[in-house]
């Protein structure tokens, strides 16, 4: 086991194909680094420049001022080899390689990949890439990715991606949202995988104390006898959520077409997954909503969903959902549907789910939300609350924060997710609610996929199928 | 047969219970129909008043000038029976019961429904509700909707709804979409589905000219010996796609709480929609996507797609998703990859899919687009093309309309979608190309979903297992 930290939190960087050009990759990358406002020195490396967007430059990283922790390369693919054995004559200890065309490009690339591998291992410079976009730690304001993040969201949930530039589009658009982004940490992807593995970052997850939820995007496992019950054990305590594409033959032949990977069985995998505790996501979408589920949601004491509904048509369509995914409807209380009868005609039947729409019109759009919730929320006999609401403009009023902030308080132990439907006040109470610890999913399917996971591992629930 | 072109689109309306109290149901129906410009007389019915909104009221519908088409009754309940019974006597053609507490809230309110059924068919007055938001007809500009459409784009898609409120709430936010909306020509929502049902709506739907796709929402067939051959026979020429919750017991019991809907052997459903000809949508947005793969698509000559992608990871996971669906990757010739390899180094390995990315740094990200479209869609041997973009900044640029506009015109019979991934530049680009036959999807699984449906409906494919 070696410890990652100089490589997911330098102290100190350098960038060796820094440049003043933003059309370059190395530009690009050495601005958003500076305009992140990483803690530490950061040192540009060119010799044929003395500064860089006022930094002082140096011809060789073995020239800079001061130990480096974590060198950036990204240079030519001739000038790749050259800069690692300058990297380990400087003793830095860490480099993350952008420059593309290794590995990924066939058997002449994977010979010369295997010839770093070997270089970097001799030098104890621990290293990602080649073909990656970089590593972001919030944290430290290390934004070292060629592509810029000027709304990065920090928390508690860290990435590891096996990818090039994959990882980093899927950032831009996450966290361009305006709400309902996920709290990243640390976000490492590591390209083409030529050292540092997910085992190596499983065990910097489980030292730091700031991550809580762990995501990986694996195209294969370097090492799955060391890696599963590592997993395994971590994923008591900071669920595991992994997105590994290669379902299909045709899948896996792309994969290894993509990064070399070495296919595996796929329904193998699949059990091995889930007898080690970690949860399997099915696509992008699903990996970023599951992570939310453990990021915002509070673990559920059980697996009875009470279900609130502004439309008979969505409340089928989340019962099908819901049950499909092992998960149960709760039975309500006498009082819960006393309670909540308060909004409605007497001839609205009451149950699970419980439709609330005709309130609006008898109790007013607050009410219509706050008097269901508040006695879904606070029976005994409901585990985690799933609200279905419509968003036309009658559905609105002022008060969506301050209704939801109080119900969160008065009943801080339940999951609480919401699909919204409607127009533009749908998105004004995405905002309204956003920091609550609410999970907004776009249908009933995703959010019935994300309390699944949650329940799962919580120990709770049938296995998942 | 009947034909409820009196109710899909009339050439006069009337609203029972029309009010200036925009804050009542009967006032915002009234006003979302003046406002949305309906082409023929629009008579507000309130005993009352002398006008509404600058129109002259009649206490009575007997009493309104002219001979009325559809009238929508808005009252509270105990007033419904006595409206239908006046739009009789007044031959008023068609009703559209918006009010609530009929068959869906128990035994009780069935009995009343049943009433209310023979009343109308014994009057023939075509009726749809109770519990309806209403009917939109935007060739006619009958904004019929307690909800406003303040958007709404008119097209050659058909809808109808066995729902309440949803298909209006799901309706709103479709329509606040900046682009990649379907064009939606008429959407009718039965609600509890008194009388008017989907054979009506089916018959009205094949011989309408303006319908080119169709989409149902069903809770139950009310005859499907009479349905389903018909549903064959329309969907030879026009594209049927069925949203039909109720997948699990629990759910159909949930549906059977909701409309009264009588519970069906759901997996016997799918074998009958399938043999049919029918596609049958997963969920809400799975069923807007494959409506408009329809909408927006040419008919597709094959099942082998071209994967154009700017992520290796995004098309491994695309491979999976489209495999598992039932399609196939096709061969590039040899000269697709001669003129795509013109935009990458010589390192690059060229397959299918074809990882465009390092050409945005080595020909721009114009010609990292323009060159790889252009030879595949020309390939012989493609006959579906899905393109996986990724658009941080490095990768925008601002011909992006005239690139595409030009690539579907010299190859208009090749079926084009995108999957975007990115910040800012992914929305601008998908408002760029509106309009140009390109179907933009959220996920590899939805375009997938969608690109399945049409090659099965083309009669091209494996039938959808």
């Amino acid at each position: 086991m070696r410890d990652i930290t100089p490589l997911v939190a330098p102290r100190s960087v350098a960038v060796i194909g820094a440049s003043a050009n933003t059309e370059k990759s190395g530009g690009i990358l050495f601005k958003n680094i500076v305009d992140g406002g990483f803690a530490g020195p950061i040192h540009p490396i060119n010799p044929r420049a003395t500064e860089v967007l006022g930094r002082k430059a140096s011809p060789n990283i073995k020239d800079a001022p001061g130990p480096i922790d974590l060198a950036f390369v990204v240079l030519p693919k001739a000038g790749v080899r050259a800069a690692l054995i300058d990297c380990i004559a400087a003793r830095a200890r860490a480099a993350c390689i952008i420059t593309a065309g290794f590995g990924e490009i066939g058997p002449e690339g994977r010979r010369e990949q295997d010839e770093l591998r070997e270089l970097v291992r001799a030098g104890q410079l621990l290293t990602i890439g080649p073909n990656t976009i970089g590593t972001v730690n919030a944290e430290c304001k290390l934004m070292g990715s060629f592509v810029p993040f000027p709304s990065w969201q920090s928390g508690g949930v860290s990435l590891f991606a096996q990818t090039g530039i994959f990882a980093g589009a899927a950032m831009v658009q996450h966290m361009a949202q305006d709400s309902q982004r996920l709290g990243i940490g640390k976000s490492i992807d590591v390209g083409n995988k030529i050292d540092v593995d997910e085992l190596d970052f499983l065990h910097f997850a489980a030292e730091d104390a700031a991550t809580t939820v762990i995501g990986l995007y694996l195209e294969d496992m370097r090492d799955p006898d060391a890696f599963l019950p590592l997993a395994a054990r971590v994923a008591r305590d900071k669920p595991i959520v992994v997105l590994k594409p290669g379902r299909t033959p045709a899948g896996a032949v792309a994969s290894a077409y993509h990064t070399g990977a070495v296919p595996m069985d796929d329904g193998e995998l699949d059990a091995m997954f889930h007898r080690h505790g970690l949860v399997r996501a099915d696509d992008v979408d699903d990996f970023l909503g599951t992570l939310k589920a453990f990021a915002y949601l509070p673990r559920p004491r059980g697996r009875r969903v009470g279900l609130i509904t502004g439309s008979g048509a969505l409340g089928v369509m989340a019962v099908d959902e819901l049950v499909t995914e092992g998960l149960e409807l709760a039975r309500f209380s006498g009082e819960t549907l006393v309670a909540a009868g308060k909004v409605v005609p007497d001839w609205q039947p009451l149950g699970n789910p419980l439709d609330t729409w005709i309130a609006i019109d008898m109790a007013g759009p607050r009410a219509a939300v706050e008097v269901p919730f508040e006695a879904v929320l606070g029976d005994p006999g409901v585990d985690l609350v799933l609200g279905l609401l419509l968003t036309p403009p009658n559905a609105d009023f002022p008060e969506v924060r301050e209704v939801f902030e109080s119900l969160r308080a008065r009943h801080p132990d339940v999951p609480l997710c919401l699909v919204l439907t409607g127009g533009t006040a749908r998105l004004r109470w995405m905002h309204d609610i956003e920091g609550l610890g609410i999970a907004v999913y776009p249908t009933p399917r995703a959010a019935a996929r994300a309390l699944r996971a949650l329940t799962w591992h919580a120990g709770i629930h049938a296995p998942i199928a």
